[in-house]
């Protein structure tokens, strides 16, 4: 049995509980930080998980079962048809692409999130989050056997983008990283070694105001979790309570033209006329808007692992 | 006067000190984290300027200032002949260019740097870098009359860039981030108020086997500290003792083909010829080998601040 994990407030508590049907069973412990209940809330929420809930999730404010600081270490172009409509050959692909957003940008799964004034291409990108263990300072070799020992958990990420800030600046770092473009949550499931199994066959769905927008399975992940740590600990510390985002299927709303219309682009527009290109064509899709309520859900079919509903309304900026 | 603060290794125990000459000053307290020094030394560290040092900086092996885990932010391209050789306008410049580098690259400033196995283009960047203070979670304003309350000080930072995986992967994340790709130190100088003037006219000189290879001023700087920090801040969180990278000015061996040549291979080339091409064509420059020595140094003109020189040996990855 996987043990669904929450983080809330609750009569001005934060607390820790086990997520069973609508009922939360609280730990008794407190853990401030994500890497606290890791190292030390385990027998706590054991005995949680055998206790009948008695908190109705509807009667608390769901938070990031990922607190801050972390390390936010992301994937791109992770999923075969994803890598296709970002204008790349997912079969001629000769390296795991990695970036990281700030942890500035972390925040809680019902939370309203604020689109920045200057930023008019927002975009949604719903992603299997692992939620590391252990302390790596040092090249080490992950592998489907040991993948328990470093990954503790995973969780629901949109990795929200200012695709007109991402693109045009080429570095993917700030217009990824705004402050609540990386909602995290609800639950937090457990991986038991056996559990491990699970990551392969889950099931990813983000919607916009009820209407389908992306829908994969993790079995179209191209650098699978243990290959891509391996890796990411070639040039990354981490410790207990870090993030690792496995990257979007497709269904996006920014999408890139045809290879040859590209190249030609490149070749025949200055930069600054390129992008302001991009940018007017841009601007008839569907980006999220203020009032946009974005969806996003990830589950086994089988209903033993259910990372439960992120739902994020999106919001204007201050004037 | 500028307090130039060192942290070595002396007699199997690590310690800060005050540098002056050759001589070091201990500071009598424990400070295992930058972060502990910035918060709790400053009446350790006057005490200790004020008396004569006894402890040979010759007999000590020197430190990074900035101890792990830290933030290491980092500004591209922002020095005007750095953004010339790199073919961007400078003057056609929209924005200011951030990147990171993770903290498994910090190394310290006189330790030897593997150059991983797989990596033929190894390149420098000497820049000045800020170690920060204050705990910054909300967008914050920053002028160069409140600049004191955000940096700490300044030290030496090499942004070592394996260009045959930063440019062909196009996020520069993994390629600057390989353990080791992060030189920091020697001497952290402790900015007063007062001294915040100073960082508009620093010299930073870089040199390979004692070939000069870069020098140029701060006064060149395209995006400066107190206009920089106050962007961050929109999109990152910061704690004491994390760290700007405040971008490299020209010199570096990897340069870019005029433009024209840019946009008509790549309108012309598949990108994975183009970056073949790339590399073979940069197989004839005199990037970075085993048993190469670089250091780096950045002092004021009148000597009132000096980060004394970082050197480092490139050493071959083991078989």
């Amino acid at each position: 049995m996987v043990v669904h994990l929450v983080r809330y407030e609750h009569n001005e508590r934060t607390s820790w509980g086990v997520l069973a049907g609508d009922l939360i069973s609280p730990l008794d412990g407190e853990y401030p930080r994500t890497a606290d209940l890791i190292e030390h809330g385990r027998a706590d929420w054991i005995a949680a998980a055998a206790r009948a809930g008695d908190v109705s999730a509807a009667d608390v404010q769901l938070l990031s079962p990922v607190t801050t600081a972390c390390r936010v270490m992301c994937q791109g172009a992770n999923y075969r048809q994803h890598a296709i409509e970002s204008g790349m050959n997912p079969d001629a692909r000769a390296f795991n692409l990695f970036f990281d957003k700030t942890d500035a940008s972390v925040t809680g799964p019902r939370d309203p999130v604020t689109r920045p004034a200057h930023v008019t291409l927002l975009d949604y990108e719903i992603e299997l989050a692992l939620v590391l263990r252990g302390t790596v300072t040092e090249p080490t070799t992950v592998t489907n056997e040991n993948l328990h020992e470093y990954v503790f958990g995973v969780t629901i990420g949109n990795d929200l983008s200012a695709r007109d800030v991402q693109l045009p600046q080429g570095q993917f770092l700030k217009g990824k990283s705004y402050r609540g473009f990386c909602p995290l949550g609800p639950v937090l499931a457990v991986l038991e070694p056996d559990d491990v199994r699970l990551l392969d066959d889950l099931e990813l769905r983000l919607e916009v105001n009820g209407s389908l927008r992306q829908t994969d399975s993790t079995a179209n992940m191209l650098y699978k979790p243990a290959e891509t740590l391996t890796e990411l600990s070639e040039f990354c510390n981490w410790d207990p309570g870090d993030v690792l985002l496995t990257g979007t299927p497709h269904g996006i709303v920014a999408g890139s033209p045809p290879a040859f219309v590209r190249r030609l682009a490149t070749a025949l527009l200055p930069e600054d006329k390129l992008w302001a290109a991009f940018v007017k064509l841009n601007q008839r899709k569907p980006y999220l808007q203020p009032g946009d309520v974005v969806t996003a859900s990830i589950r086994h079919a089988a209903g033993t692992l259910d990372l439960g509903t992120q739902r994020n309304t999106i919001v204007a900026a201050n004037p």
